[in-house]
């Protein structure tokens, strides 16, 4: 295998990796070529509970002659999974394939998913690793960086004006945003495992949180609903509908990660108030933004985020557009919705 | 004349009109058809000092037969101007043309540019109005009031955080958006007549307030500058660098457009600070806003807009997404641009 066919592969994978969703899984893409470089078929991941990119290349291309399959090349962005999930693992479809060579280009480390490479070199199959490193680890910095930590993946939804408020004086704020954000924010909730809210806003708004397709029915995927803080919340509160529901009596955002990562939740949606945005941000426990803002200003009110102790502007939390997931910013009928993600250390203004 | 061809036209007339940029004249697109509705040519205006419409459309068809031009209609979604200003008066143009007929949507009005209707048809020249008026009059409605009001149109320009912050809590606040924001805010000073700023800024900042290219140097054109508010400014403050410059010792927004008014300036340009956003906001004296956001948060500092006095959600300032004058959210290097009208009575919220 030339460098230059297989470096071109995975930037293929790379690319192909960009089309998922940022979630409980990282990005993966999968490129398998032939000794001469040609693409004999791609995959890639497509978020919680659907195929792994490797597995989704396999199914695509169906059963592989024995010959051309032990001189083929498995090019994906992510060492192979050894671990059995809501799928099986990508080290097993692989060996099964009869697919002699992995080139890899981030290391998995994960100590359930790990090890796939020693796996794959035991079937017998050619592994090697780290190229375009970088630019795969880059890809999915704040995945790894959770992971690492323990932690599910955070999604902050952030609905304001143009000046950052989410509320008027009074306490008004619904509904700041438009339908179409809603609806959009009702997809999100729709494939993360949980959601949490502050006790706050539980007493102001009494929200669902379920998540709702467009006639405002239930889809059949519905998040547990996590309220967080040290209030006392109404007996009745429409969120308690049924068991898929908890309060953490704490004030700290790790407590809270450490709950839901203890359920087996590996993706949440921080959707508010400000006091619960602002501890994660502080924190640096958020992974993903979406955030909705109307095009109106009100001048007063309730902050989207509040103090984090940040004195001056070399100390403000910095993020980057993230190009995946559709447009990064984007109209959402009279509203617009910028999604971000953290800039890796050392990208930032400072 | 068939009323759909008529209507076509016109609808490509304000199809024109949209690819003029907001300022000190109004956007206006000409469409010139034969009798049977083939168009013989079109034109619009590209901002001020160009030549309007009517003249763009003429120039480009050049000079017309005399009997096609006799059976020949203007279609143009404002009344043709009757005065001479820095391009001369569009009736003029008209009949030196032999053009024998003229469509147009809303009237003018104005005291100096009004009565165009009346001078073309005392040139025997058929003129009918009011075909798709309301579009055309929403097109250019906040050029209208500010027009009736005898005021320039204004542009509020805003760079801040994500969580609306313009300065942190030390008061640092360069840079918060990128050389890409402020090339972009330097391009539309130097379409804008004056720049205004209050003492605060001059102050804090000390800016030039000139408009310069991408390297640095200055544009032929430059905007007044004009500092408003009661303190004193140094003597020698970057923009009092040479004489297009002078105070307006006054917090009254009303004051200072009533001041750049009568040194004949149509277009002005709000760079800051908060103040001055908020005066200008809470009086509905901003007819366009460029809001330049960096995608950081602070969560403390100073906001962008300040107490307008609302209390509630319903009172809130409604701007729209301007479909005008590029995409009206786009990204800039690491920010966001997002371009906004105010939305006309009745479409809000409320």
């Amino acid at each position: 295998m030339e460098t230059s066919r297989a470096t071109a592969a995975m930037r293929l994978s790379l690319e192909l990796a960009r089309r998922g969703v940022r979630g409980s899984n990282p990005l993966v893409g999968a490129v398998i070529i032939d000794s001469a470089g040609t693409i004999l078929g791609t995959g890639h991941h497509r978020g919680a509970g659907t195929a792994h990119a490797e597995a989704d290349a396999l199914n695509r291309l169906g059963t592989l002659e024995k010959d051309i399959a032990r001189n083929a090349t498995m090019v994906v962005n992510l060492e192979p999974c050894n671990h059995t999930g809501r799928t099986g693992p990508c080290t097993g479809a692989i060996i099964d394939s009869g697919i002699g060579n992995v080139i890899f280009a981030s290391d998995d480390g994960g100590t359930k998913s790990g090890g796939g490479a020693q796996t794959l070199r035991a079937a017998g199959v050619n592994v090697s690793n780290g190229l375009l490193r970088s630019e795969a680890t880059e890809l999915n910095h704040r995945w790894f960086a959770a992971r690492n930590q323990g932690r599910p993946f955070t999604t902050l939804h952030l609905a304001q004006t143009l000046d950052g408020r989410i509320a008027a004086k009074d306490g008004s704020s619904q509904w700041i945003t438009s339908p179409a954000s809603l609806f959009h924010a009702h997809q999100v909730r729709a494939r993360v495992g949980a959601i949490v809210v502050g006790t706050g806003t539980v007493l102001a708004d009494d929200p669902r949180l379920n998540a709702r397709n467009e006639h405002g029915e239930p889809f059949e995927h519905q998040p547990r609903r996590v309220v967080m803080g040290l209030r006392e919340i109404p007996v009745d509160a429409a969120l308690k509908a049924d068991g898929n529901y908890e309060q953490v009596r704490t004030r700290d955002p790790h407590e809270v990660l450490a709950l839901i990562a203890s359920r087996g939740i590996g993706h949440v949606l921080l959707e508010g108030g400000a006091s619960i945005a602002t501890a994660f941000l502080a924190a640096d426990l958020v992974d993903e933004i979406f955030l909705y803002q109307a095009p109106i200003f009100l001048g007063a009110g309730r902050s989207s985020i509040g103090d984090m102790g940040i004195e001056t502007l070399a100390q403000a939390r910095t993020f980057r557009l993230d190009p995946l997931d559709g447009e990064a910013v984007r109209i959402l009928g009279p509203d617009t919705l910028t999604h971000l993600e953290p800039a890796p250390a050392g990208t930032g203004r400072t």
